[in-house]
């Protein structure tokens, strides 16, 4: 293998944009919730895997999220990566109680605002919000914003099964739109009205379930008209846009028929085509997806300015995939958009 | 428009391989069903709607899809297609109780066998089966291949919620592998235990439940271990494999992570990576996706020999399509094998 370097010699910096993290305090908080009463069944098995299984993926992933210091630049050294954009790992303070979830928001923006003041050079900050309480979300994320220097906020899927489609949410759209700061919508379980199927064979997880439900986030967002009353509001999606981009003339064609023969009667018409909300409102990056032929597939269908490294850190972080992506057969302007230059105008860095 | 025309002058013939018809037997079954108790939330939204709803888009598919004479030889006239790969429309008799099912299997297979005999140049059939009743299943697919000259199955995806990795159904891949027929694991609406919040969206068919009911099927399949134990066993996945192609590389490594690590220790070792079942036992149409960037990307994945045209009529059968189809800018041998040469093979037709 090539030795991997941090500074841009091989004539992009490595931006990675969807990378984790999660206050202690947080853990603290979910472990309260896992040994409660009626646990969420995709928390219990998302976070009773990565905080009390003994096996080396779980409690090397544990530790590494808790870091903000010395592992992590260790290991943005050792994989070239000049910078990581940071959020709050799924599913965040959104598997909490209203109180503790907006506490522990500003608790956790405090913490990564500190660690990007500390390494200016290394960590961009994303906020978290609490969409339990919507109002407050959206002043948090004005403080994370405008006090703390934070680009961005990360959504980690539902709360309680409920979704951004949802207009007692907008507050926090009208707010990013406002900031013109992204949200990135991040992957959790499905919600208990949807997993047992999938709990029943593995796949609730990040595997399939994530990809599923945050697909179906993004669509019932869609659907329900907010970008049509906030047509500057960006949001990101990882994992190669959860494969929307490989639905989308299915989606248009269906959505469309949906629509025009009135099937659902509540929803709403839309000004355009799923496709096209698609094509101005998400960037996307391919975390969790080091394969040339799905990140070129989306940039020539989506457009190469909206198409973002990132790297999935701390779940999935083998040097080798960074290798892979340096190689890929792309134009080199292409490739530095890819890698660097995109995040760098998305994020404003 | 170019005018479209049967016959291979654009040299290649045109086979539709995931097309639908419904016996009028069935319908007055699935009467029954919807007028009764405790319907199928799934079942209920899908048919209720294609069956009852006044909009042109359902009357017009509910009167084609009972039609296998001259209204279906004249839509595919119109629209160039030679031949109909034609299997009993979603949820077939799967909806239905144990006894319904297996005597309408058996029905819609005299019935569709009929109109391949009176139309052998036209029409190809695949068998219906109840998995109710695995031993029928199978026996009736023998049936089917033996006897009625039907060259494959077709599984409307889950049956009452259950899925075919659950071993009391490989009856029927047994059965399949030794008849040397593939099984075509088609599309409905997510089971009960998953459906809820689909519904709330009105994303609970082809624009997006489909997909993600039967990709997931697929997914529960491999993880099974069927493969290892019918290696020869062909599955067809229509609507560009249900978006597994493009998830194939993350599913390597995530379900390669969740076995390592034993996250689930009900599941199997399995002998491969997911990726290699699909390059292996799975073969692609793009029914339902007229677009040459997903189509290409699947050739590149999973080899061009895996991947087939498909229209989906009636649900979904615009001319144009096929003419989008016919101006690919694809090698002249590639396109022969994607619209008629894969499918002679896998049928042998």
């Amino acid at each position: 293998m090539a030795e991997l370097k941090t500074g841009g010699a091989q004539g992009y910096l490595r931006i990675a944009t969807e990378e984790a993290f999660a206050p202690p305090e947080m853990m603290a908080a979910y472990v309260e919730v896992l040994d409660g009463q009626n646990v969420d069944p995709g928390f219990e098995s998302l976070m009773g895997f990565y905080m009390r299984h003994k096996s080396e993926r779980a409690t090397n992933i544990f530790r590494r999220l808790q870091d903000l210091g010395a592992e992590r630049l260790a290991d943005m050294d050792a994989r070239g990566i000049d910078r990581q954009v940071i959020g709050v790992t799924a599913p965040g303070v959104q598997v909490l109680t209203k109180d503790k979830a907006t506490a522990l928001s500003v608790l956790a923006n405090d913490q990564l605002a500190d660690a990007c003041r500390k390494h200016p050079d290394r960590f961009t900050g994303m906020a978290a919000v609490a969409p339990q309480d919507p109002a407050h979300a959206a002043k948090e994320l004005e403080r994370a914003v405008k006090k703390l220097g934070m680009r961005a906020a990360v959504i980690n899927s539902h709360t309680h099964g409920e979704y951004l489609s949802d207009q007692k949410f907008w507050p926090i759209l009208e707010a990013a739109e406002a900031l013109d700061v992204p949200i990135y919508l991040h992957p959790q379980t499905p919600p208990k009205a949807m997993i047992a199927p999938f709990l029943e064979a593995g796949l609730d997880g990040a595997v399939f379930g994530f990809g599923v439900e945050t697909g179906f986030h993004a669509l019932r967002l869609i659907g329900s008209g907010a970008f049509d009353r906030f047509p500057k509001l960006q949001f990101l999606l990882g994992h190669m846009g959860e494969a929307l981009p490989f639905w989308m003339y299915r989606l248009d064609y269906m959505y469309g028929a949906g629509l025009k023969s009135k099937r659902y009667p509540f929803q709403p018409q839309l000004k355009h085509d799923v496709s096209h909300y698609l094509k101005h409102n998400f960037h996307i990056t391919n975390s969790g997806v080091a394969w040339e032929p799905a990140i070129k597939f989306t940039q020539a269908v989506l457009g190469e300015d909206r198409v973002l490294y990132a790297m999935d850190y701390p779940y999935q972080c083998p040097p080798e995939e960074v290798e892979i992506l340096d190689r890929m057969d792309m134009a080199p302007a292409t490739k530095k958009k890819f890698f660097q230059t995109n995040a760098e105008k998305l994020f404003k860095l």
